[in-house]
């Protein structure tokens, strides 16, 4: 692989997300040599993943190529692969692009869609955890609006008119009102043959609220927005298959789409090569310690959505999101830092810092401890909080231009269809790239 | 096709480039129905088609959604799809999604790369006249650089690290600068084990200088600047094949490449069912008179590359540009209104405005009638001017933000690697999309 035998222990990083990069950025001026595997060039900053599919954001404004991290430092280096195994007894990470030992190894390959075995879903929807799949769903709905403005077939248009998300978590909520502006600021004005009325945004809910990670409070006044966007939310309705066109619930009712967004659950991406007993079967997430040491080894951590720490607050683990992973990614930094000084070790101590979710212009829901808020006020606390956590000034600078240039001209500038022109079914086949 | 049928005589343009958009948005207020046909749902400004594909901007920078334009009249409509033929009997045009009769149709079909039927550099070869094909040469450009850290064989990082640009046209120019820029600002940088001396940049030209169209000066300056950057320029000198690696020319030179990228030339893209006089055989553009009507027909014109106007200063048509196509899109919609009132046309007349070129940071040359000149006045007019013929404020906005962050950080911020991993091979099968 390439990289520099040297005096200095070598950490290896498996994944660039948040807490992989954190924990990156804090080892570049210690010594230690660090190696950052990821299998793309850039980090991702997922949160704000929706607004590329719904034509909002370009992807450069929300990656960060790796190398412009571990450019910093001479000890740093970015190898873009995927790793096949562990080999913990060897301390070897197995690669198609060769091997490499390590000294101190950090899983933190985060997670990814769960269909909970539901083959239909897998098979036919769509998701959206990359920015290849986020600019496919771009894709998907502008040709969708396209192929509408030119059906007359009324069951066929109504298909392609009827957009049903699952799952009303963040990205489920956050998606389906962004789908929503879309028609309301978009359809209104590009598609003469289009009434929006026509649009129909369905947001599917297992539970018997929206953002069931987030207070009663917040799930009350984001069913709200939901609503006055336009977006219909159905509780208490599971999805029990997909089969391209029809879907099929719990309950009596049913629909017909072209357009399936699965956002209904993650679960762990964990590696080949630790012991069965390392991973917590049903979360697939390896089971760590306060110091994020996987479940029966010194040398291999975990952090992030992969590692499950139970705590007395957090008995089934952190929730997967991106502060437990920053904050245990600069946990772990000072802790290598002491274990190869021989120090004593501190264990991590989360701090919820809230959550928070955005349902279109000028309408938020923020949870921080006993503050409970929503409205105008928790928008503008919303971007403020997501500029601030971007990667990069010049990432900030090009979101914000963004976001006040479609504020204030109600637009959504990048609806590019961006794939090549192949007819829409094996644009469909493609879709999962 | 689902264009409702008005007392308004129908205006079908095919093909959204310069010459579409620009006869598109002056028919907007005018008592005729438009209908705009393109395979995109975008316009595309391809000027600066090379900057997105050496990481300098993100494809929304450049691209414009058709549906901005016609949104703004109840009279005109766009249509994403290709013609699959002409019938001029019936005044017919035949689609995949459906059959269209006109009164007036205007064939802006542009061109296309041009391989002189050489099947080698066709099948291996590289090209940039689209979004998909500039963001490819992207992923390529960055993929290699990726390997070529990780690999120690002397011969395969040799052909990883050279970059062959074959036509020393405006594109092979701009293109071989900004890979330039790349080696000195990214690569001296971003990767450890690169050492920026072994990536080399030939430039290969038929002719006996570069840009061939421009004046002696400009092109002695474009040739220093060339040289000062690092490109190595070959002139006289004609590829004879490309089979994936070897490069061989008719000098003794042979080169060894992963990246073969061909802007050696263009012909025009017409469109099935014309009769065969219509167009000019060697050229593949139609014949057109000095209102642009197609040879033989009345109610057929062609505008921009794909017409050939002979007139005594351009006897073998005007240069295959966007001055050319916009300024006869702009003729044409005063001698379609004048048709329909049934007055007089207007020939049409073509004042050429210049030419220019850039060569990296500072460096541009420009000839404006008897102004020849080069360095960096030349660059400043170069940026001022391509900013002004952007299409809409905020691709400038974020053209000129860009550009102004680049600069300043000697950086190229959208160096992202966005296609699926699915390992080299299949992605570069993938490369022409």
């Amino acid at each position: 692989m390439n990289i520099p035998n040297t005096d200095l222990p070598r950490v290896v990083i498996i994944g660039g997300g948040f807490g992989g990069i954190t924990l990156t950025g804090k080892l570049l001026k210690e010594k230690v040599q660090t190696v950052l595997i990821d299998r793309n060039n850039f980090h991702t900053f997922q949160p704000l993943l929706y607004q590329v599919s719904t034509s909002g954001l370009e992807p450069d404004s929300i990656a960060y190529p790796f190398r412009k991290i571990t450019r910093s430092s001479k000890n740093a280096f970015f190898r873009m692969t995927e790793v096949s195994s562990i080999d913990p007894e060897t301390n070897t990470v197995h690669t198609p692009i060769g091997d490499l030992v390590f000294d101190y190894l950090v899983i933190a390959t985060g997670s990814k869609t769960n269909f909970f075995g539901n083959t239909s879903i897998e098979e036919n929807g769509m998701w959206m955890k990359t920015i290849p799949q986020a600019l496919n769903i771009r894709s998907l709905i502008l040709e969708n609006l396209e192929q509408a403005e030119i059906t007359s077939d009324p069951a066929h248009r109504k298909a392609l008119l009827t957009f049903i998300l699952v799952g009303a978590g963040p990205t489920g909520v956050e998606l389906s009102g962004a789908i929503a502006e879309l028609k309301n600021q978009i359809v209104t004005h590009d598609y003469p043959h289009i009434d929006p009325e026509e649009m129909e945004i369905h947001l599917l809910e297992g539970l018997g609220r929206v953002l069931p990670p987030m207070s009663e409070k917040a799930s009350e006044n984001a069913h709200k927005f939901l609503k006055e966007l336009g977006v219909q939310v159905h509780l208490n309705t599971m999805v029990e298959s997909y089969d391209g066109l029809l879907v099929k619930t719990n309950t009596d009712r049913t629909f017909r789409t072209s357009t399936f967004i699965w956002s209904a659950g993650v679960t762990g991406a964990p590696v080949k090569g630790l012991k069965a007993t390392a991973l917590v079967e049903k979360a697939n997430r390896y089971e760590v310690n306060v110091f994020n040491q996987i479940n029966g080894y010194e040398n291999i951590f975990a952090i992030g959505d992969i590692a499950l720490m139970a705590t007395a607050d957090y008995p089934r683990g952190h929730p997967m999101v991106a502060q437990p992973a920053i904050q245990q990614g600069k946990n772990l930094a000072k802790n290598i830092k002491r274990l190869i000084k021989g120090e004593k070790l501190t264990p991590f101590d989360y701090r919820d810092k809230g959550s928070m979710a955005t349902i279109g212009r000028n309408r938020a829901v923020v949870d921080m401890g006993k503050l409970k808020f929503g409205g105008f006020f928790a928008w503008f606390i919303w971007m403020f909080i997501h500029l601030w956590f971007l990667i990069g000034f010049r990432n900030r600078l090009v979101t914000f231009l963004n976001w006040v240039y479609n504020y204030i001209n109600y637009d959504k500038a990048a609806r590019l269809i961006i794939r090549p022109f192949k007819g829409r079914k094996i644009q469909m086949e493609d879709k999962k790239a």
